[in-house]
């Protein structure tokens, strides 16, 4: 079966470009001996989690604790929790956890650390600890390497708890100025700081460069691409795994055209650097824009566009932000050079608890 | 047990405000001898669709396929398609549903009328069908009156299909303007227009004074309301029946809050008049604003806000635009007064095809 024989909206996954990126970064962090561990957020699937292990990865990220649990039962036994765990229940969960993968987690408040010990009481390992620390993306983290040191100085009087070190997202410029001071500070507080942890997919191939420090990067969106990823200057069309299927249902005039493909299929993240730019890109018209969403209506401003679509045509899309366009989809298909090989649950869609 | 005991984030629905919502717009219809005819896809529960119809509703409005294929499954009986229907796959679908309810399509286009055509030939019971017109919101629909008769003339011609109509969204001063032109046509062409149906939320009050021609209402949102419909004084903050029940799990500055609700949660729609002003309303702290989303960390600027909540306490948020909020989750949560008393699976959610 063709995938241009597939029902529209559909989310469709090249595997040969999946698996080249997978060996592009991975080769990157070998040449650099920086350690890889995949942020399967974007994804959302065991089998591709299991071909980043096997590339070479260290273990994956992940950032709920149902994602944690879902990859676990799929055999993953190394797993980064990049959230704070707060209250009990989710205690609970983390230190179940520990029976089938070792578990670390990025913190960054007391109430947080408390959680961990809570769960390090009853668990079945060691859970390791990273403290997070802001990098200039103004969202969490500690703001300060004194907050850090304070915060790190509470977590080892833990029995259970493995200080594995300090980590940040994005990585940045800041992060080497930030760890500038936070690594002596720590060295004479006689704390060992294992780990520098950076992340993101934008900043990933010029870590060594921005951040000499960070010795495990922690990367997503690389594996697929999107539009968010070229602008950025980060991947190129080709490199773009992912693409939604959609077809043209409405042409009401001559420079408009209507997708099956609304809100609910491509989600309405804009380009922060261009927003007026529209919800995704149409490699096969490239000067056509997906102008408005409704839910489940694309409106395709075909003005600039010398080619135009007809009434039941495909058009392929590379989403602006695929993270969360494969969290809209129950099911994804892959395919090679355009023969279908696989239709898979995405069972981690969803898991935002 | 009581939602506040569930884990996070969340969302809930207050089942007598939703049930207040249902009847109010029924008797807002039954005192103007309009019929209902609710969206289904604010909600997406067979549970709501049966609540609307034993109301007095006259059947469902659903926008995909797939959205009819459940609620036939669930066993409601009248569905209209407001959506082009478009090749032979999704033509056979169609047939297939008139086995078990009454089915009528809403088209635009030649393209579609060949596979409602197509469908009707091999259907279990006539096939409805109206015709979409433009009202100014720019997306699908004939452009002129002069179109609208030449594709019901078409349409006439298929046996296993009955016009029903004219239908628009949403309800505006426009679609009176058209129809003072259309109605006349049709008339001259000997072609009975039986319904007219106007959709849309912020009008549906309305309606009576927009277009008075109106015969037949489609809305969705009223049952739950959110953020756009306040902003469209077209709902207060008490009658959002729906909320994400969120945990802050961060404080790293004086002024900022982290939530575990993020684009994964709320989505990434903006209110349109004010996109500055964030993803979300938190009734409890109304002058903090959700100024940012990742896709699991919502940023919360406290600025402006005297109160400020503490790591670990409960949000509640009116998210902006409901519709696509029920979209990303698989389960509601219903209680009265805060007491859980239902658990539901959201069957329709994703159902784009």
């Amino acid at each position: 079966m063709q995938i241009t024989d597939l029902e529209t909206p559909v989310p469709i996954v090249d595997v040969e470009i999946a698996r080249h990126n997978i060996r592009r970064l991975q080769a990157y962090c070998d040449a650099h001996r920086i350690k890889l561990r995949p942020h399967i957020k974007t994804h959302k699937l065991p089998l591709f989690a299991h071909e980043q292990i096997r590339a070479g990865a260290v273990g994956i990220t992940v950032q709920k604790l149902g994602e944690a649990e879902t990859m676990a039962e799929s055999g993953i036994t190394d797993i980064l929790l990049t959230y704070n765990v707060i209250g009990q229940p989710k205690a609970e969960r983390l230190a179940h956890l520990t029976n089938f993968a070792r578990m670390t987690v990025a913190i960054d408040n007391r109430n947080a650390l408390e959680s961990v010990a809570s769960a390090a009481q009853h668990a079945a390992s060691p859970i390791g600890l990273f403290i997070e620390f802001e990098s200039g993306a103004n969202r969490q983290g500690v703001q300060t390497p004194e907050q850090a040191l304070e915060l790190a100085k509470e977590a080892v009087k833990h029995l259970n708890i493995e200080f594995k070190g300090l980590l940040t997202f994005p990585t940045t410029s800041k992060t080497t100025e930030f760890l500038g001071i936070a690594l002596p500070l720590f060295r004479n507080a006689g704390i060992g700081v294992p780990i520098i942890s950076g992340g993101g997919s934008q900043p990933a191939f010029f870590t060594h460069k921005l951040a000499p420090g960070v010795t495990e990067m922690r990367a997503g969106t690389y594996i697929y691409n999107d539009r968010m990823m070229i602008d950025a200057g980060a991947a190129t069309e080709e490199a773009c795994a992912f693409k939604i299927l959609a077809t043209v249902v409405s042409r009401p005039t001559a420079d408009r055209a209507i997708i099956d493909a609304g809100s609910k299929t491509l989600s309405s993240d804009l380009l922060p650097s261009k927003p007026q730019e529209g919800y995704g890109l149409l490699p096969d018209y490239p000067d056509a824009m997906i102008a408005r969403l409704s839910e489940e209506h694309g409106v395709l401003d075909l003005g600039r566009s010398a080619q135009k679509p007809e009434i039941g045509e495909r058009v392929r899309i590379i989403p602006n932000h695929v993270c969360v366009v494969t969290n809209l989809h129950d099911h994804i298909h892959l395919h090679k050079n355009g023969e279908l090989i696989a239709r898979l649950p995405i069972h981690l869609r969803g898991l935002t608890v």
